[in-house]
């Protein structure tokens, strides 16, 4: 509890953009969010109002950062699970635990549970040896490899041909699962947020635009869905969270194939997918988060507009053009795009920020918003 | 400069709720608001990433905050006028400038320019003496005596019956001016921001209900108010900030009469009356204020829904409730209502936070933030 305020104080672990815009969510609560962070130069670290620096791997330092914190949740899934029990047996709330968080840590313990809960994967199997690929393989190449463990963004995720590639891939050592190629339609994503006292609330479903393995844009509500198929999705959102137990934001990443649905990946925390509710939901995925490890009702997660496009803003190649001089030109040429920069150094490829664009017609506001990104990547309009 | 982000500094003087909500704004343009506070428990220095503590009436400390700054702003009007002629002397941008926010801090200067530009304001006349206000007020008592300086909500103002009431006000040595009582409809206020480029973007006016001289609601767009009669209020804005060369955001607070409108006072800073437009609008007061202060092109303005109500929470007696508990069962009972906690201290009276709902039905949505306020308060149902 902060004497100051008589609110709880909220630490979350990791210093990224989703700790950034928590944090900005986190004020209008009356709270300041406690972050630990890898250098005073992380996202979250230059505008949080209580930064403590330290290695999130190590448990001495997480004890130290959860000392008088009244919940501790996270911005990404690289705490080490054994440390996320020891800080619950030292008496720390740790929102989600660590049971929930192994799923989003590990692929194939996720695999397995969803599997036994009966929810839709795609065809899937452990791999120890070249032989289990092959066997799974079944001579209908190619298949997909996955790191059980540490990918992101396309990383950890290969597509192999034959099994020469897979031998090589097997070389490096990486713990692998392996899967069917699912043919997709579309990439689609069920947001939902649970309280400990086991309220669910979820936001309408979304379509994920990927290039190259990475969220380029998010489409809310996802246009031509049914809604038998978007109350499909929700349906095993809220599943998810509340068998495995999740407390907080939990995002379901789907594949819509033209037999259904199948699960691709979860992350228990908020996610890319949602970015688009701070504009477009009553309630941002920020604020939810928030109020579910707080164990506070949730918010009303209603659309504010027909039509809401997000898209990423990924470092370019440098050109000749500042970042300020660049969000000028925007400002300039589109006053009613909402812009989210997260003070990162420019890398190509790096997500350094995104913007929003809500409105009727989806077609007009997705063209602003890819527009938009494209003048904040490379100061010139879309190519 | 801020080397990390590549972006400019904006410093804000003062560490009310105006800054904290400011610095929220600034997240997602990629700033960190740097701020001069008088505590570290301060509203702002609550949240904030780079906050100074310093007497904002000590030049020194004022050169000091400066340094590095980019553009230096206002949380309030109580920096010296002598201290911000200072400082644009040596050299740093002041925004807005000493001249007009003289405007702001002296309401004799005010009623001043504001006759001299032939703006619409009540009757008035400096006072030296009690003649002065005998021969104002002709017989026809009461009139209205302001300070011409430091008053706010509702403090600094007096209504005289009669010419002793004027002469115990005058033993207090107060400096004062003297208008005519307004036989006043309503309160009004039209909110507009300027840049140094001179552009203007003016927000839909709104009703400001007022109760013991304290702003208790603010209705999003004012209601039954012609369209002829909201454009004068707008123009008078824009000329305002124009004629007194304000840079940020300008509140213009006016009486409806019979016979028109008539400016009450004026504000140079995020205001009161402006702080539905965190939801109620595509570009808030506080982003607008930072674009403005930067020279970024302005944001949107225009309504994100048919009818917005901000209700101010006011510190009540003290219930055997904590906030905390207050916001849990305010949560409950309405999960649409957007709750603003600026992490100040209960004091009867003060303001502590606000609530906005947002809607298409004006008498509903009233209704809720109404009764959301009340809970924060009171811990009950409205009264």
């Amino acid at each position: 509890m902060d004497a100051r305020t008589g609110l709880p104080v909220v630490g979350m672990v990791g210093g990224g953009q989703l700790a950034r815009m928590t944090h900005q969510a986190a004020i209008p609560l009356g709270q300041s969010l406690r972050v630990l962070v890898s250098s005073t130069d992380d996202s979250a670290a230059l505008v949080a109002g209580d930064v403590r620096v330290g290695d999130h791997t190590d448990l001495r330092a997480l004890m130290g950062f959860a000392k008088g914190v009244d919940v501790l949740t996270f911005d990404h899934e690289h705490v080490p699970n054994r440390h996320l029990r020891s800080l619950a047996e030292a008496g720390i709330v740790v929102r989600p635990g660590a049971d929930a968080l192994l799923c989003a840590q590990d692929k194939q313990v996720m695999r397995e549970r969803l599997s036994m809960l009966g929810l839709p994967v795609p065809r899937w199997q452990p791999v120890d040896s070249l032989a289990d690929i092959e066997k799974f393989a079944e001579d209908r190449w190619p298949v997909v490899a996955k790191a059980t463990q540490g990918g992101y963004d396309g990383k950890g995720v290969w597509l192999l041909d034959n099994p020469a590639a897979a031998r090589q891939l097997l070389d490096t050592g990486t713990p692998l699962l392996v899967e069917e190629r699912v043919a997709l339609r579309r990439e689609l994503a069920a947001v939902v947020a649970r309280s400990p006292f086991g309220q669910v609330a979820v936001y309408p479903v979304v379509e994920t635009v990927q290039r190259d393995g990475i969220c380029v844009e998010v489409l809310a509500p996802a246009p031509q869905l049914d809604e038998e198929r978007a109350m499909a999705a929700q349906r095993i959102a809220i599943q998810v969270a509340s068998d495995l137990d999740v407390v907080g934001v939990l995002a379901v990443e789907l594949f819509e194939t033209a037999h259904g649905l199948v699960i691709n990946e979860l992350a228990m925390r908020p996610h890319n997918s949602g970015h688009w509710s701070i504009e477009g939901s009553l309630t941002s995925q920020f604020e939810q988060h928030l109020r579910a490890v707080l164990d506070y009702p949730l918010g009303d997660t209603s659309l504010t507009a027909s039509a809401v496009c997000m898209a990423n803003v990924l470092g370019g190649e440098s050109g000749g053009m500042g970042i300020d001089e660049r969000v000028h030109h925007l400002f300039a040429a589109d006053p009613g795009v909402k812009v989210h920069l997260y003070g990162k150094a420019v890398r190509p490829g790096r997500k350094i920020g995104h913007v929003t664009v809500v409105g009727d017609d989806l077609a007009q506001v997705r063209a602003r918003a890819v527009k938009a990104a494209a003048w904040l990547r490379d100061g010139g309009p879309a190519h």
